[in-house]
């Protein structure tokens, strides 16, 4: 029997987690030592180092906090065994997925978890979020992952589809990493990701990337708009597999005169599940032709991420397009 | 023993039910008098009135074909027991959201329905999608409905959520309609919509409409930019029930603004399934303190075409306010 107790580093941003009721609602307020204090047989098992880093609303969680926080799991390699964050629900998949990104390789587990109502509140799912993650942080298996529910995602296909459900985030177009009940944590091993280089800390990103969602009759005079505002790439939620409109309004000519330009437009499906495949229909194959760039089945909130951090990498059309023809970590099935 | 057959119009607009392969991959080619012909049993059953209005990948479906699809259905009124349109799958969710506005208290059922694979392809869905929506359309009931993979869903309901599945639509955040089995069409006669007024044609849209799907770090400047161009209203799918950042970029400054100078904003969420709830947490209670409209359970395609259709009816913010306060055929929990 093994009596060493796994040593764990939680690092503590805000979020629900740690909310208390304030007169403007929900604010992040308690500290990350009084989270575990809470609950029972934590000590017994882990060796916990608790730091507070942020104490934010996850909607405030943007580039410079992602920075922060990858920086703060980097300092950590080769001090712990497994690594919890706990942030925010609102934009924990976005956070997930660009620390896949920045820190490639890890040498240990890195959970991400939150939960919907207060650790405070009755009813809470934030024990039991908490307990899991720190469960997976100590399974030995590295990579960054989303531990919500009873489930294990993989960082990069996350989505939070729920704003109530304790059933918040899914795994989208990818299988569950794992998925507990009473006989413990049940590992999908044919779908872990694998490291194949050494751990890096890849932190310059570029945040001038603008999400479009089609709608129907969208004036092409925005691209115009973005180009002025200097917004150096593009995503867009197109129809269905990659559906873009060019009667009327000729999106189709519009973004063959950015791809001219250089800049990157990467187009993904507003459909939440399965692939874009711009080959298939007309709409598709005229867009391929101009040099856009597929997501594939790559989620919103990979891709958006994917593209800010190869923007921040190298930010020409061409070394874009190749990062977005690799599959860097599970986010994308080629 | 009814010997009456019913009698249906049917409206074709194109889309992959309709499409043949060409050089630039699938395109709509095939007329609506040879998809039935195709079908067996169809002539025993109903008659049949079939007329094709476009020939459009639906991408290509936009306000201009919304008024003149809406146009050829209010002018069948009191012809036809019920009317099918066949539709790409693409934008169908908005056709039939809008058409839910603008057609308000039809007196039959008019159901939209496409399908994944082309009709003339061995493994189609298209063939019982049609057999089904005739079946619906027959029903007797009034109202506007989608037909696809043997369920019925209310058409501002309705949201397409895969790519390549059968299953590609669902009805989010209210029962489906109907099912259908081999018991025949089980309607739950408990979610009907009802009608509360005469039948009217309400064609003025107002397509001065941007959808910001929001990201993290996202840049307020944008808003100034919607201004200049004249845009009318605003919705934006903030993260979980409605969050918003507000440190480093002021968004909610600057929708304060905007409010101000009388621009409808309307706040709906990302998250695929159920509500925003703007007042659970501090961003949100300081978003509706600066007068934003709450989409509540909405579907971002049932919020994009209310506020394309209230902007139409009365641009004024007050009188949009009121419309998104009011639930018109479903689309709303209040």
């Amino acid at each position: 029997m093994n009596l060493k107790k796994p040593n764990l580093l939680v690092l503590t941003t805000g979020g629900t987690i740690a909310s208390k009721d304030s007169s403007e609602g929900l604010i992040p307020a308690m500290n990350g030592s009084s989270m575990f204090s809470s609950i029972n047989g934590i000590s017994k098992n882990y060796n916990l180092t608790v730091k507070d880093i942020l104490h934010l609303d996850s909607s405030n969680i943007q580039p410079e906090e992602w920075v922060m926080i990858a920086r703060h799991i980097y300092e950590a390699y080769g001090q712990y065994d497994g690594i919890v964050i706990t942030h925010g629900t609102d934009t924990m998949a976005y956070t997930s997925s660009i620390l896949s990104f920045m820190l490639p390789n890890p040498p240990l587990p890195i959970v991400l978890t939150g939960s919907q109502l207060p650790l405070s509140h009755p009813l809470t799912d934030a024990a039991d979020n908490l307990r899991y993650s720190l469960a997976m942080a100590s399974s030995g298996i590295c990579g960054i992952f989303l531990s919500f529910n009873r489930k294990i995602i993989l960082g990069c296909r996350a989505v939070k589809v729920r704003t109530t459900g304790f059933d918040a985030f899914e795994s989208v177009n990818y299988p569950y990493i794992a998925q507990i009940d009473s006989s413990g944590l049940n590992i999908n091993h044919s779908v872990l990701p694998t490291n194949n280089g050494n751990p890096a800390f890849l932190g310059n990103l570029c945040s001038d990337v603008f999400l479009i969602k089609l709608t129907p009759g969208l004036n092409p005079k925005i691209f115009d708009m973005l180009l002025e505002m200097q917004y150096k790439g593009i995503i867009i939620e197109a129809f269905g597999a990659g559906g873009l409109h060019f009667i009327h309004r000729d999106l189709i000519a519009k973004l063959s005169k950015l791809t001219e330009l250089g800049l990157p437009i990467v187009i993904s499906s507003q459909c939440l599940y399965e692939r874009s495949d711009l080959s298939i229909y007309q709409t598709g194959q005229l867009a391929l032709r101009q040099g856009v760039i597929s997501a594939y089945d790559m989620t919103t909130e990979a891709a958006v991420t994917k593209l800010i951090w190869a923007l921040g990498q190298d930010p020409s059309l061409s070394a874009v397009r190749k990062v977005f023809a690799t599959n860097y970590v599970g986010e994308i099935t080629l």
